[in-house]
């Protein structure tokens, strides 16, 4: 199948929101861990499949994310899968180094436990030798 | 910590989007395998955290959805995670049976393929036993 067909297939499975975007959940391809999740608009989701390497739409940017560009913290996609409403998008990915701007390896670090909401993981690279300022990338 | 104070304290935590909803993912606490991902609203969390069950926020509805309360396939909260930015909650749950409508253990069974979207599995139970003509449950 050509790319402009492969393209043409996912993107009419896919039903994007009133601002044109998706959600999509990177999840580690192999341990499965979740590692975050983020939008996606038709554009991103071409990109993503033409490249390999997982782009995304900022909503507080207003632009493409392409993950990793300004950290180096790229997301290499392994499979990208569409959900039964096709209103959801689950990434297959092998994470360069760690998913989340905090410098954690996912965003999801904060649990609730015994009623309280406590940090359950902690950063394992600088988050400012990832960005110089920057909150996400 | 008393019901109420937990409840605030995941609450304060959560970015609740300009509909009053965030995303939730819910995985299977053991497997790791991604089960479906809906909308919570405050009603809805609070709720999860009182019962153990998992409650999302129906937008097709606009009502609150207590999963399996039709179809009998529950989610048993095993715990509840907070993204980086409080805009994504994580469920770390047990299923009873399916997660999706469809009759399949999970929403995420069209996966892309050489160009195509593809079905990577088939329903396990048969979807008309589980709600009747409902499209959820």
């Amino acid at each position: 199948m050509t790319q402009d067909a492969s393209d043409t297939a996912v993107l009419s499975a896919i039903r994007f929101d009133a601002n044109g975007l998706v959600p999509a959940i990177a999840q580690q391809h192999d341990t499965g861990e979740v590692l975050m999740m983020a939008w996606m608009s038709r554009e991103s989701v071409t990109e993503t499949l033409a490249t390999g390497r997982v782009c995304y739409f900022s909503r507080s940017r207003n632009a493409l994310w392409r993950k990793g560009e300004t950290s180096g913290q790229t997301q290499h996609l392994k499979e990208l899968r569409v959900d039964c409403d096709g209103d959801t998008l689950l990434l297959l990915v092998h994470q360069d180094g760690v998913a989340c701007h905090t410098g954690r390896r996912n965003c999801f670090f904060r649990a609730m436990r015994d009623g309280a909401l406590v940090e359950i993981a902690a950063p394992v690279v600088d988050p400012a030798a990832l960005y110089g300022g920057h909150s996400h990338g």
